[in-house]
């Protein structure tokens, strides 16, 4: 069996301007990097609006180590919309390299559905990340700076918000001390780093409609309070236009194709769990300005990628989805069934049965939003009749479309079922789109209607810690922004270790953070980190170069 | 006056496939990275070596506030030779983000001499520096995740080499203490931050042959001792691969443009003061296989990037140059001669006479190399007849060319009087390169015939750690290497206030480093920092974007 990256490295790519020339872009409207990969000039968003597109959501059940496909049945459900005559543009977030050299790999999909150039694009892309991470650390660097030369602002060192970062998986750099050594060095505080992915900034890069709006929000970044107490913002060091100047190929949306040729914006990679975890704004857009359907995704499952982007991008950005696809594997099921790894290849349909409640809860979940639902079985080659039918008869019974996708093994080939129950769905059943919470709310109305409604927690504790800041925030002005959680992606709940369907439990709000640039609130439950460490043996250790200068182990 | 950037905005450039075309290369040979980048494909290193280009290498005198222009005059005499028929490629290096935001502003040359687009190049560029700081940091994410599974290789915590990285000025991360709160993050220990452009990792790319060699040499990095003082290498944690991986594009070299249109290669930026601040050596040597002259430039002043670039990197890429221009100003001679920058502007031939010390020195010491050499004078408006005369007449009495250089205002134009002076010496005056010192004396008298003959010094101070680390180099085998001097560029001497030509000291060896993977031994002289610091108005505070979406504020 062929393994991914060798499935890419055969695959017939056209010049990426060839595509870009396909769905009416001129040569002014792009910047080739490099063959295969390009930039759009942001001045394709200024031309008028196109109103009709079909914008199609792709998330999926709680992850597990048996995986679920979700980017491999997104790449593969716009490549079958694709095959079946619709003009369909693919847009995806872009690979962190914190994950890429962890435990994960690539992030471009799979077998017969995937993203190419699949090494650069997990191998920094076109650079947006190491120019988001060189952005926050400006910031950083020029409050420090601020302080060694006499701290004008009177910032609190015992009080600054704004952390440092890295796009990789470090835990040596979550609690460090800085600036030791006397004077020379600066002021001693601690400091930690954030992985770049959970950075405001990217956060911010994601929201933005333009680098003049990339550029205002940058300045309304809290980075600390002084030591009266009041929030201090970037633009008060006046750090806001360089930073921007620093994003300014950044804010470009990359286009890149699959391996069947279908255009893929792949722009903005906040991570689902500690960020709010969907492609950036200026990518959707522009993917809706070019094709006449969208798929695109948001990380992790339903209660976290989907909700965020329905409750924070869709809201800011003003998109009406018009169909959401729930991928689930009978593996995957099984596993939420309580059966372990090893034991995956034998047929279980009583676990099956058991593992369903995930699935359901976030069917029922995204019923909250008012858009109409495929769930889409993304299927292995281990699966059973009796399991896909079993599958398909509870979802049946909850009144929601399914489909078997077969774009791993396949491609466009095996998800034309698939896109043709989307497509059907899209002109038969109108979406109703409405956010889940209105803004008016307080915040902790907001965090309880989540956690109660979404993860079906009995209610929320939260720490003196928490209950302190969203005073604070409200004090400020803050009250009126959505909240965006932080939270392990591993449950519905906020306790890792719950699979399936998590009952009788409450969600524990340790801490609050302002993302005022972004223009949310950032609530972390639990023990939730913003930097990931390695494993014992980091996917780094197989990477390598063979002979012939191509990129091994990178799956 | 226009600034800088109104000057590179208002430039015609041509699209960059039409520069590559006319230095021969081919679609295959280069991939475009936007309309006025691209990178060239080490391919074309592999043919047949072109034997008779003539290398000229651009050096100064010591910098003082008044500027000297070195990139300037590189590029305009680059300019210069092509406007009297020598088709010329320069070779520059290209700007870290740290001066960009601190003191110096950008690093693309000035007034009519430049390379084009400045604000490209100087922010992120290709994003080559931002790949290597990647590579340098999942290095030390390994070493540390190491450590916290176990340490099977006995990594000593007190004895870690390898330090992270940032391309920013930011002193705050000079001395830190990582990996607090408890043990899921891992082992405390004492750590620090280099700025990128001093990394290992920057030097061995810059001295790599291709991507094979690359992976070679920084499997080689020793980034630790182990507890019983065995060196450790980056091989031994299998992180090579991986790092080579992340440094497959930024290997390749970048072409750009003077605003004239002549082709520049611009590629790896190592500091001169504390790295071996040249070019890369694929950059040098893709130029010479282009073009049949090539000007490149070494950073700082002769004593230190001059230095190097002999000693160091000709020395390994077998390079001979065939002509070394120093370049100088009126106005900063004068400074050495002891006259405030606020009276810069009034004649004053006494003060010229005795700063001229600092010219004639760095001219003694070029000389040593065996290379023929020319002075450039580059022309301030303020400059008078008489002191450009007298200047001239020292130069002569030393045996010296000079030249004029009217570069900065009237481009290549005004760098034709250089050019045949610098052609006329090559063509009739040989050039019998040979480097300073031999390999196979000690490591203390290497960097006694440095700090003796280049320097100027009565001797040596060695601390006992430099004294112990000497030993224990020599020991492990490490003792043929040439030696990086870290050392001020504010004197020729290791004490920055010592202006002119500094007699009477002795130099201090404070500490030596063992960069394994690029092939030398860093020297570290007084109390120089491998991280700046910002100044108390950094230049990031007026980088912005105007209405209209241009960068403005970068010099």
């Amino acid at each position: 069996m062929k393994t991914d990256v060798q499935i890419s490295q055969k695959a017939k790519l056209e010049p990426i301007y060839k595509i870009a020339e396909k769905m009416g872009l001129t040569e002014n409207d792009i910047e080739i990097y490099g063959k295969y990969k390009a930039k759009i000039n942001l001045d394709i968003l200024k031309k008028e609006v196109k109103k009709d597109t079909k914008l199609i959501l792709t998330t999926a059940i709680t992850p597990t180590p048996a995986g679920e496909g979700k980017s491999t049945t997104s790449i593969g459900l716009g490549m079958a919309l694709n095959k079946i005559g619709k003009k369909t543009v693919i847009a995806l977030r872009e690979p962190s390299l914190g994950p890429c050299f962890g435990m994960k790999g690539g992030a471009t999909g799979g077998g017969y559905a995937q993203v190419v150039p699949m090494e650069d694009i997990n191998l920094h892309f076109t650079g947006d990340i190491h120019a988001i991470t060189a952005a926050n650390n400006l910031l950083c660097s020029m409050i420090d700076n601020h302080i060694k030369w006499g701290n004008e602002l009177k910032i609190d060192v015992n009080n600054i918000l704004f952390k440092r970062a890295v796009d990789l998986n470090d835990r040596a750099l979550r609690e460090i001390v800085i600036a030791l050594g006397g004077k020379a060095n600066g002021i001693p505080r601690e400091d930690s780093f954030l992985i770049t992915v959970a950075s405001e900034v990217m956060a911010i890069l994601c929201l933005a409609e333009n680098i003049f709006d990339l550029k205002e929000k940058l300045g309304e970044i809290v980075f600390a309070y002084d030591i009266e107490g009041n929030p201090l913002k970037a633009k008060q060091l006046k750090a806001n236009g360089a930073m921007a100047a620093l994003l300014k190929e950044a804010i470009k949306p990359n286009l890149v194709q699959t391996i069947e040729n279908t255009p893929a914006i792949i722009h903005g990679g906040p991570f689902a769990n500690i960020a709010h975890g969907c492609n950036s704004v200026v990518a959707t857009k522009a993917a809706m300005q070019l094709g006449d359907y969208v798929v695109t995704e948001a990380g992790f499952a339903a209660d976290l990628g989907a909700e965020k982007f329905l409750n924070i991008k869709c809201r800011k950005a003003d998109l009406k989805p018009n169909c959401i696809v729930i991928v689930a594997t009978v593996r995957a099921l099984k596993m939420h069934g309580g059966i372990k790894k090893e034991d995956l290849n034998i047929r279980n349909l009583e676990a099956l049965v058991k593992g369903m409640e995930n699935l359901e809860k976030h069917i029922e979940n995204m019923q909250k939003f008012n858009i109409p639902i495929v769930v889409a079985i993304n299927e292995f080659p281990t699966d059973t009749k009796e399991e896909l039918d079993l599958v398909e008869k509870i979802c049946n019974d909850l009144g929601v479309e399914v489909a078997l996708s077969q774009v791993w093994a396949k491609g466009g080939e095996g998800g034309i079922e698939l896109a043709n129950k989307v497509v059907n769905l899209i002109e038969n059943k109108p979406s109703n789109f409405k956010p889940l919470y209105d803004l008016d709310i307080t915040i902790q109305e907001k965090i309880e209607k989540i956690c109660t409604e979404i993860y079906g927690a009995d209610g929320v504790n939260y720490s003196k810690k928490a209950l302190n800041k969203i005073k604070k925030f409200e004090e400020l002005g803050y009250g009126k922004l959505p909240v965006c959680m932080a939270k392990t992606q591993n449950s519905i709940s906020d306790k890792p270790e719950l699979k399936g369907r998590p009952k009788g439990f409450k969600v524990d709000i340790a801490d609050l953070n302002i993302s005022a640039g972004a223009g949310f609130i950032v609530v972390l439950t639990g023990e939730i980190l913003t930097m990931p460490g390695l494993p014992k043996k980091p996917a780094a250790e197989n990477i390598d170069i063979d002979e012939n200068g191509n990129i091994i182990g990178l799956f």
